[in-house]
């Protein structure tokens, strides 16, 4: 374990970090709120860069970085940077609780969207922009973020790309690094710029097109309205909204691929039609099965394609309370969580090359026992699959099922209802937000223990790295001396 | 497709439900019930005699059978079977409707124990006998024994007997296959023997025994009391089917090579380990979870040791309500209904040695991810696994996967609330018995829709014969000519 070169890369992220504060505080100042406000924004940034430049004074000598040390910067860095990003909200009191700071922060950064708040609109304006700008920052991983901040460290930065994006394939767009990480958050950042112009276009101000464009992009769901987008009741922003986490939610190559004119290869992305089918699958069963609840044909597919695009992008912004919708409807729904979108995206869940990538395993292995002696080959975006990818991604999949029993098994020791413990992990573990039962989108996670709040912290961040990491950090291999 | 051959297969598995009915019959005359009981038993017997005869009147020139021949035959006769056998009961109206019959059937040569009866009790001994001889019968396979009765079709009936004996490995005991499925089912009716012995002492009747008797051996669990074993209220009662329904959930390779002498193999065996392993520590772990809700410590043990083993065995047998239990208790009973027993025994699930095979597979892969450039083996039974076995299993552990939440989705459209629904699946699928919810051991499927009860007759089916054979016999591309 190079521990120097840990420290010196997490050292530097939390400076980063210190930066980020900077845009809270900035907005506290111009809403003229309270001392406490700008001040707590403004102690943890100075905070946070006394102790980045303490952890990053020492250039380490040796700059080389394994796989797993790679692995643990990341998940220690996405724990260090919700701690610390919670501390503001203890300070001012708008969260008065560390536990209760620190879920909110992870849920923030892991672009997950659960909340401990009952009452979101008490907030002051600046802690609503930092929960939401959390969004904004986890999306693209706050270490794609520092990669291009920090070039000087590139070259060793592979792995930590990799831990970092997710799915299944790892493509470079171009040949250096920093450079795909500039490109990447440039589509990113000028993608949130357009919805937050087409929501001010309806009737939003700027403050809320902000907020609610940082959700959206960062496929997180932070409402800032008690009731999410529902208050708002506006057929335009429900799909504005509806069909900006849809695009959030795709594969980011095929954006880059749009930009240097390669059309045709993102017309042909086999990801982005099990992506795009899926969806328009979901809502029209959806559809049929809410026919009779519904009074008006236009109103039922507004709801039903905002909640679908939110859930399978797991961004988890609500209009209509699906908690009261049919079993059939809910189930797809439960389904869509643990589908997420494409890899690549700023979205949770198993992603969908993934789903696809099983499918076509269980196709094949069917075809395989029905005729024992016939060769059976995957063909997967136009390419016969690689077994190595194959296995990859078929172990992921065991991985995540035996992990997301232990987390059901650990948190129905708190949660007293099936229903519920269920969706709270299905919703953390793929960073969605709202689950079902008692904690479904008309209510919180306020009412769960802290035991609960700490495991479902973790359980955010180990889903959003997708388990390995947060796995590593926690073996007791990782940290023997002579490995 | 060798038509020819499949119909008289089937054509002599019916006669031999033919014969089996001759038993309730018998039971029919003993207790001197009413002309409609034996004349159901004798109808349905003769019924099923002609039919056989016709079926296998002539003998195929072409005795040849491949994989998808032998999934068809194994299909269509545990379907067949269920519905025949279901039969006697429509007739002499002690399950009136056709479509219940057809549940109650399944379930019992799947040895589920799923029941669509709200008072058991009210039934005719024969078809109480009728009922839980089912559970016999399914137990070790109805083709296992059909095989052992039909030695003229041996050489060609390896396809069968591979999709008949659960679990990921098939291994014959002896090198003739008739022979090994004689060895099977004597020991197999030896232990049940001396199953109704224990119970006789425990001062159970001999039908009573017997009875019982037969829904411990299969794993199947209909009980012929409202309350199923609880209103024995009897310690020794508790600890003798508990501990039968943990020996039958042991590879019967395991009894032969005690029989022949190898005991130091059996204690050698990881897949037996495993099962004790999970046995304790799931007893300790619900003991623990329900410490304070019992007085007496012996009763606690007593209740929990017996759900366990009725649980992990697939059986389903109960003494306690356990849908009344805290919710951390009825999620390891639930992780239990997808684990099963042993591959080779008579229990239903995934299988012991199919989860320790998923679980080091998970291991190995977060090794290999931790270190990348490392060779990671992984060991079962002494030997390292075959990468045949290994992806045999992974693969099968995606399509069970798929089809459950696919099932999931589809018994969601009728059942209203999701504790019920997905434990009714997952109750069926891995042929338990009682589910959680509205399903629960204190509850039956009788409100479940006419729809639901077809639908999960015919996953129980799928579970038991392990997904490919229902799979293969609805595939369309089974029943092209050419192929």
């Amino acid at each position: 374990m190079n521990i120097s070169m840990v420290k010196y890369v997490i050292g530097r992220i939390l400076q980063v970090e210190s930066l980020l504060l900077v845009f809270p505080l900035i907005v506290s100042i111009f809403y003229q709120e309270e001392w406490k406000y700008p001040f707590s924004f403004l102690a943890i940034s100075v905070l946070l860069l006394v102790i980045g430049y303490l952890l990053s004074r020492k250039i380490p000598v040796k700059k080389q970085l394994f796989a797993k040390e790679g692995f643990v910067i990341v998940s220690l860095s996405w724990i260090l940077l919700s701690f610390f990003g919670g501390l503001p909200f203890v300070m001012n009191g708008d969260i008065p609780s560390l536990i209760d700071a620190f879920f909110e922060t992870s849920s923030g950064f892991t672009t997950t969207g659960s909340s401990i708040l009952t009452d979101v609109e008490a907030l002051s304006h600046s802690s609503l922009f930092w929960r939401s700008f959390t969004h904004l920052v986890g999306g693209m991983g706050v270490l794609v973020f520092a990669l291009a901040v920090l070039p000087q460290i590139e070259s060793e930065s592979v792995h930590i790309m990799k831990a970092e994006v997710p799915g299944p394939v790892f493509g470079k767009l171009v040949s250096k690094l920093s450079s795909s990480a500039r490109i990447l958050y440039k589509i990113y950042l000028t993608m949130t710029a357009i919805v937050v112009i087409l929501l001010l276009f309806g009737g939003m101000n700027l403050f809320e097109a902000l907020l609610h464009a940082f959700g959206a992009a960062g496929t997180g769901g932070f409402g800032i309205k008690n009731g999410s987008i529902a208050p708002y009741d506006s057929a335009y922003i429900d799909y504005v909204l509806g069909t900006s986490m849809i695009l959030f939610g795709v594969n980011f190559n095929l954006f880059y691929l749009i930009l240097i004119g390669h059309i045709k290869d993102v017309l042909k992305s086999e990801e982005l039609r099990w992506y795009i089918g899926i969806i328009i699958s979901a809502v029209i069963l959806i559809c049929v099965n809410l026919f009779s609840y519904y009074e008006s044909f236009g109103r039922l597919v507004r709801d039903v394609f905002f909640t679908v695009s939110s859930i399978i992008t797991t961004t988890g912004f609500s209009t209509a309370d699906f908690g009261q919708w049919p079993l059939f409807s809910q189930t797809i729904l439960l389904i869509l969580m643990f589908f997420g979108a494409s890899a690549g995206s700023t979205a949770g869940g198993l992603k969908i090359s993934r789903v696809a990538i099983l499918w076509k395993t269980a196709v094949a292995e069917f075809k395989r026992n029905a005729h024992p002696n016939r060769v059976v080959a995957i063909k997967y975006e136009g390419k016969s699959l690689s077994k190595d990818i194959k296995h990859g991604v078929v172990n992921y999949f065991v991985i995540y099922m035996i992990i997301f029993f232990i987390l059901l098994l650990l948190i129905s020791m708190d949660v007293p209802d099936f229903t519920s413990a269920f969706s709270a992990i299905a919703a953390t573990f793929n960073n969605i937000g709202p689950g079902l039962g008692t904690i479904g989108p008309a209510e919180s996670f306020a009412h769960i223990s802290d035991f609960s709040k700490i495991l479902l912290s973790f359980v955010m961040i180990a889903g959003r790295l997708e388990i390995f990491p947060i796995l590593i950090l926690f073996n007791r291999n990782t940290w023997r001396k002579h490995i």
